[in-house]
């Protein structure tokens, strides 16, 4: 059972202090240890927390770490824990998302099943990018939901050849290339034409954009697969890279991009967890 | 190694013949014991083989299946043995197929290697649906690429609702429903939107044929989990199940259709086989 | 102004009696003559109307139509009508429809707008499909929708060659082709990945359906073209010709379907008609 | 009859020289006025060919203007020249285009043909696209294959809303939104899901790229639509306005674009053009 509960809170959403404050009520009324991440504490002066002075040193603390915010302050707390083995839990302060299931007027009711012992486990993997240049790895980046290599100019497609586990796969001329764990493919793929993935199944899927050979298609293969793309030489001018939707790496002709399956981090869900439900509500399918 | 080797081949193709008797010397010449199919018997009349009664009976007596034809020849093969612990090896008469690689000038270089122990083996699960009215099941059938349940007459889109292991997923009106093996995902499916799984992904895709829900895309799901489709019990008029594109059986409104993975078979390929090179050839990749 | 006003009721529906009720007393309050459909009649004995021996009749009879149902009995209306010069409007039973956009209790407002001459008129064309075997002409048909050409049965994918105005476009393995009006483009062309065509706009769209070629896309092509599509002599099995998705003609191998612009009908719609917030609203815009 | 013959050439590219000297021979052997533009002169020193000192006065003093290059060297041909009625002809260096259909090792069959009077003429519209910030026109660019708006980085979706003839047509989320006339139909909306509009139509095509409401579909209006798209004021961060995949202007929130059909151009083609075979060949429809 859950005993150390670490607290991250998303910045700058005026509705986030409310919302702790009531949360850091009923965390102590169950007699609860609290830390909260250094960042966030400064939105509660006045409760004397215990506060860790980074996301790290929080999960080192704590058995469960709940994120107050939306999916995007998930995102960034599952990057940050990847290495750590650490369940977290997520209150949406607005919209539903696919990974902050609990809406904080059901926190109260919710929390307390999760306390007692009655949740869902489930696991996520986040996938890392490495990028080599001149034979040495220049970069590395992890993300939750996708990697994407993307032209960074309207005016040209961008060159460049995917390979899997070593084997050649194919020669692309493209806006850009998506590789998605199964929970991104709620995501930006899902934009883009790709198919949804069920969020246990280990797999990658590989979604390009604008493809300039019209016969191309999304691409379902192993979760263990290792990802190999490399940006054409020939190709004029710059690409980007970019891991949950934030700027990594400019990239270069020749560049090449390894992604791979990084760590799990663990999710806890009320049991009424439904991802079909999920699906359903914010794709409107009812 | 394989000592005993069984002949499958396809009937109404003049090809076949010649292609028959080439491998039918080649193996004696390596002083293989050689079973041929009842069916396929009736082709090489001269040749004293022996002769297994049914495709089964070949299974029990045999190591190795080669079966001469197409991607239907193999498939048909492959459903009816899919009970025993079998390896196939298909030589292609026509186009380059996804399943038959060794077209039957390469024949004898492919199979040299390959009765040499220089081979790659490949498991494809099939998948069998099972049809429920009024509470008993009324019709098995089963598949290496895919269920289809689609809509008899063009005049009226069906209505369905889809489980996933006990979880709704959603009520669709619809000309069809395509449940897909990995392998599968290279035919029907392809055509209607899906994306490629590859082979040996532990998986299964679910395509929606005309969805009239425009936020419809393509699941994929664990390949261990039990789909059930249910018709409408309104619904007017009738549908149709197909496995790998043959009638299996009328639906009528109320009919429940379960769907799970079924047995395994093991392809044998050559060395120098190459999902991807196969994917780039047959959709215009280059 | 409309001083003789024809009524078209759908069949089979509850609803129909009251709203017609309600619609003849509203009328017959502004003196208008009424004339109603022989079939209709019969839901409203006691009101001793005027009554028409068919459709034809009607339209020869009344400056304007009003259609009591859904957009299939519109559908239907507008076939029947297609040579006459006639105005239609339609009131909707049950859900918002693309072609019947006024509801039962708005009735009195806009109807009563539209007689004064406050209206939008709407031209929507017609197709029509002959089917040619052994040179002649076996059957016509015509659709305010879509003219398709499908597969009969599940089994096999049809083959077919298409010209437009004498040019070979392409020879295609497919489920269908579906050839649209800008009217149709809504309806079943729009589950089938076709694009959304302005209703005013002079073109035929042709999509195909589950095409095997994947480079396949929907063509837009002016809307006096002069379409043919000629079913594979080769061809196995049967495939069929709908329009609006009623059975029109079974195919045999070789059969020669050419489709064409047929007449026009007019639509009247109230001022605050809006076909941008019609697609909105039946497309989940929002 | 065409007399006065002008001549434009890509630049930088080794195989124009060539070509453009075969081309002067050709025609001063039909003893035929030539001029050509300042840039390409000199390529061709010795030649002693009357210079234009721009496109615009090239244009004045020609009734035909021979492009030798690709595609993109006609696009920008025709952007130059659209005010003025002109005449184009292709002669395309590299692959088969869609502009420019003749090869050289053609040019002297084609050209006797065309110069002989047998030719066939079509003319192809150009769109403009106007930038207004805070009430006055900032920019102004035009473009034969289409105007994008786009997202400057990959970090987030645009927000923009849509008008077409002053009614509102959708508020998006989306990578971006291509405008494209039924020439660029076979550009960039192609590999963004567009439809192929044949080149006469005097239609516009709108496509989202990656639209975020998964619902949204191509539109296809009227060529003489008006079409403003309004940046969203609260929107962050940049996007970009391209015309034929040239940047034209950075694009602030609130920044209101308006997109309108322009001038028209003639393409000249030899009278074996077929665009359906063109599209068959490109698009690997065999």
């Amino acid at each position: 059972m859950f005993k150390k509960i670490g607290l991250i809170a998303k910045r700058g959403e005026p509705k986030v202090k409310d919302c702790l404050e009531t949360l850091v009520d009923f965390l102590h009324k169950r007699q609860l240890d609290i830390v909260i991440d250094s960042l966030s504490a400064s939105l509660l002066p006045q409760m004397n927390l215990s506060i860790a002075v980074n996301v790290e040193a929080l999960a080192a603390r704590c058995d469960l770490i709940i994120v107050v915010g939306g999916d995007g302050t998930l995102l960034q707390a599952a990057r940050s824990l990847a290495k750590h083995d650490v369940n977290l839990l997520g209150i949406n302060l607005g919209h539903l998302g696919f990974l902050t299931d609990i809406y904080p007027t059901e926190m109260d009711k919710y929390l307390a099943e999760i306390l007692d012992g009655a949740f869902i486990e489930e696991d996520r993997f986040l996938i890392s990018a490495q990028v080599h240049r001149n034979n040495h790895c220049l970069t590395f980046c992890n993300a939750l939901n996708d990697i994407v290599i993307y032209r960074s100019t309207i005016s040209h497609m961008i060159t460049f050849e995917t390979t899997i586990n070593g084997h050649f796969v194919n020669r692309q001329r493209a806006d850009g290339l998506v590789v998605a764990t199964p929970t991104g493919s709620t995501a930006y793929t899902l934009s883009a034409g790709g198919p949804l993935l069920y969020p246990s199944l280990n797999a990658l899927l590989l979604v390009t954009i604008c493809p300039h050979t019209l016969s191309n298609r999304p691409l379902v293969v192993d979760g263990d697969s290792c990802i190999q793309i490399t940006i054409d030489p020939e190709q004029m001018g710059e690409a980007q890279l970019d891991g949950d939707g934030l700027l990594c790496q400019r990239l270069l002709p020749g560049d090449r991009i390894v992604i791979e399956k990084q760590h799990t981090i663990r999710l806890i869900h009320p049991q009424k967890h439904d991802h079909y439900a999920t699906l359903r509500a914010k794709l409107d399918w009812s």
